[in-house]
């Protein structure tokens, strides 16, 4: 029997991760919090009091709209700017909880993979095998340019550099230490039995690196893979790589297509596709009536901060908009804007649906009513249910919960959507024992043979 | 008024930190624990009930003889072998305690210092302000080719690099944000002053790093900067940057001379003498009586893994031990081995020293009884405060106290003997309020004015 839907609690460490602006609201100043160890203590336990499957944790390593504007839009309204290190919240999360997952976001161009292999062995020891890793390329110049680029990295080329540092992790979670390798017998002497434990000797275009790894292995050795890819690229990657994967799907319909592509391609190249689950973004404004939940909508929205959103969205797309008039009428922007290679698809396809308004919406229309991530479902907890179950239907397997603020939302999921959710089977009432793989697949703690980890040892020991 | 010696809690998060072979015993057992969490919590709360300032956690980042002999004693004896990850356990024990220091040791080669520079202000905002970082710079060849490089770079190159790298952290620490850069105003709409932060624009020989810094500023924006500095390269890093340094000093007498170079060095760049701390190591063996102490002290000795010792020793000394017969005299070793320049003075100031014995010793001998660092003094909590009053009459400052076992060990020394120290006003009976620098020093949060890093962010702003 298969598992109810996954759920994760997406935040980031940030004063405003989505919701730009609404700190200045009297139900948005928890969010001042951002940069305290408590409120994310208080964040982890409500989560596991709702049974959520993992607390999810972006990242950026840079700032949006440096190039854009004045360069000052996203600092000054505090948009994903400051960002403290997920890794270092990690261990006192995972020590006052027992079940939830800790899932973070770490890019390629931030740490070395020797010193990021350890670090997620580490933690994955001191939380009994909780650790995710959501693997990303940056799509920040400023990212790259913190990290001794001029410039972005082309796209593709950071595919190819994101499978050379994945492999090179492999060959220190899944090959430098065979199984039983840790002897630990007093009478010889041995702690460990140095024959199964073997230097990775890879030398490839970015990274040459001797091994052994120097921690031992942990409970699940290579942390569960979390990826978003959405270019043919980026989707291969996540074919070969990902265990869970973030669909781009804006419908349900569009989901149950994305799933068989997802599937076909990964049959292609000999993976079990059961072994790629799929999850979709899910935010939601509750109310005790559709009314409540569309007044509290509107306030979210009349507070949001125009300029921050911008900035941020700017940097997201590696377009200018900062000098756009917002009452600018979409189609005229879409002639105005060159639109780069990798934006055009979703750009396009967002202006030319039919947003169901029967007139053109403005600029500031549409960011704010469309591509807004936050509060975009605004229901009662049974109307929430209702969605949810059209994606379950569609074949999705789970959801990122994203919250309007970060910090002190999550009483209202899990007190009054959960319970809801919960009575429908449409989520865990209890967690199942064992590491995160475990409870997510029900196959064990680690990574299944089909996997493309499991054939870059070839040649170590 | 001064205030009594700082002691430290020292570390490895490794089966054999320098007890190489005694987890073998029924006392060393509990060092099996050192991959988990757990125990370690239990180590911060025995150090802060007994008011030690910090846990200090000491690394490597590869195995230490590879090269030597058959490439793995000390990975067969657990000798700093595995090594988790000190940054990663930071934030759960700063969890469950509120005063300790939390030192963590980081070598230049493993983390960008944009990265690292992010990690250390996160975790400084976590345990508001309790940070401590000891800079190191590897001396293991298997540490470098872990991170791309052919073999170790040259002990002068090493520190050229390592100030560059703290340049970096001081412009993202000190200068990317001036102070009050956050602003938080509601009306206004304005999270950050963005006209208060600003990009570094780093460029110099091995970092190119744009910035601005992405963490605000944490309680002490720079962290307490720890390092041990013996070669005259070192001692001049120490004295332009390190805020608390290992002294190399065997005795008192030489501790006291070390102190007044150290002194005059700083006068000499234009430093405040009295912002620089002076720590030695201390390793003690606790008994009722001296005779149950020098038992106790045998029984380690006694448990000693040879093969695991020397392994250490000459991936420490970059000389190859291994093929040695135990039972060489030492004026026979020291014309038989080729000594490196950097271990040439220590080794023959050792080997030259009227070791009290009144016959010459076996190289065994030497490593087992003077150069093995646990339990270098045996005797009863009384001989021990009188041992640390020899060292604070010459001057020193405090003690890097070792234990026998890193695990479990600690209740020993803060059940006895901290009691008798404090009773002889040698150690705290409570903590000051504050950050980490202020407990330490006594003058505020911050670095001090004469200290190097305020200079470095000419051009920034």
């Amino acid at each position: 029997m298969s598992r109810p839907p996954i759920y994760n609690g997406f935040l980031h460490l940030t004063p405003n991760h989505h919701s730009h602006g609404y700190w200045r609201t009297s139900e948005g100043q928890v969010q001042h919090g951002y940069k305290d160890l408590d409120p994310y203590i208080d964040v982890v336990r409500t989560l596991e009091r709702g049974k959520l499957d993992a607390l999810f944790i972006a990242d950026v390593v840079g700032v949006y709209d440096l190039e854009y504007g004045d360069g000052k839009g996203t600092i000054r309204a505090g948009s994903q700017f400051p960002e403290n290190d997920p890794a270092t919240i990690v261990s006192a999360l995972g020590y006052v909880t027992e079940h939830l997952g800790l899932a973070i976001t770490s890019n390629i161009i931030q740490d070395h993979p020797f010193s990021f292999a350890r670090k997620l062995s580490s933690l994955d020891h001191y939380t009994d095998g909780r650790i995710a890793w959501n693997i990303v390329t940056s799509y920040l110049s400023n990212g790259f340019r913190n990290f001794g680029y001029e410039d972005i990295v082309s796209h593709d080329e950071r595919y190819a550099w994101a499978q050379e540092y994945l492999d090179v992790t492999y060959k220190l979670w899944e090959h430098s230490w065979e199984d039983g390798a840790v002897v630990r017998d007093a009478e010889s002497g041995v702690y460990f039995d140095a024959d199964k434990i073997h230097t990775i000797d890879h030398r490839g275009e970015r990274y040459s690196v001797q091994g052994p790894h120097i921690v031992e292995p942990s409970p699940q050795r290579t942390p569960v893979l979390f990826q978003a890819g959405n270019s043919p690229a980026g989707r291969a990657f996540a074919v070969r790589n990902a265990e869970v994967t973030f669909l781009p799907s804006f419908t349900p319909e569009s989901a149950r297509k994305d799933i068989a592509t997802l599937q076909a391609d990964a049959r292609s190249i000999g993976r079990d596709p059961s072994t790629l689950k799929t999850l979709v973004q899910l935010s939601t404004v509750i109310g005790s009536t559709e009314e409540e939940a569309r007044r509290k909508q509107q306030h979210l929205r009349d507070n949001i901060d125009f300029g921050g959103l911008v900035g941020f969205y700017s940097g997201g797309s590696g377009i200018d908009f900062t000098s756009i008039d917002p009452e600018t009428p979409l189609s005229v922007l879409r002639d105005q804007v060159q639109l780069g290679e990798h934006v055009r698809s979703i750009f396009r396809s967002i202006v030319d649906a039919d947003l169901g308004h029967g007139r053109e919406l403005t600029w500031r229309e549409y960011l704010i009513d469309h591509a807004l991530l936050p509060g975009k479902l605004a229901g009662t907890p049974e109307q929430i249910a209702d969605h949810v179950q059209t994606w379950v239907d569609a074949g999705v397997d789970g959801f990122n919960v994203v919250p309007i603020t970060t910090l002190g939302w999550w009483d209202e999921w899990v007190d009054h959507v959960v319970p809801v959710l919960q009575e429908r089977g449409l989520a865990q009432t209890e967690y199942t024992e064992g590491t995160l793989r475990e409870k997510l697949f029900g196959r064990g703690d680690r990574l299944p043979a089909s996997h493309h980890a499991t054939t870059v040892g070839s040649g170590i020991g």
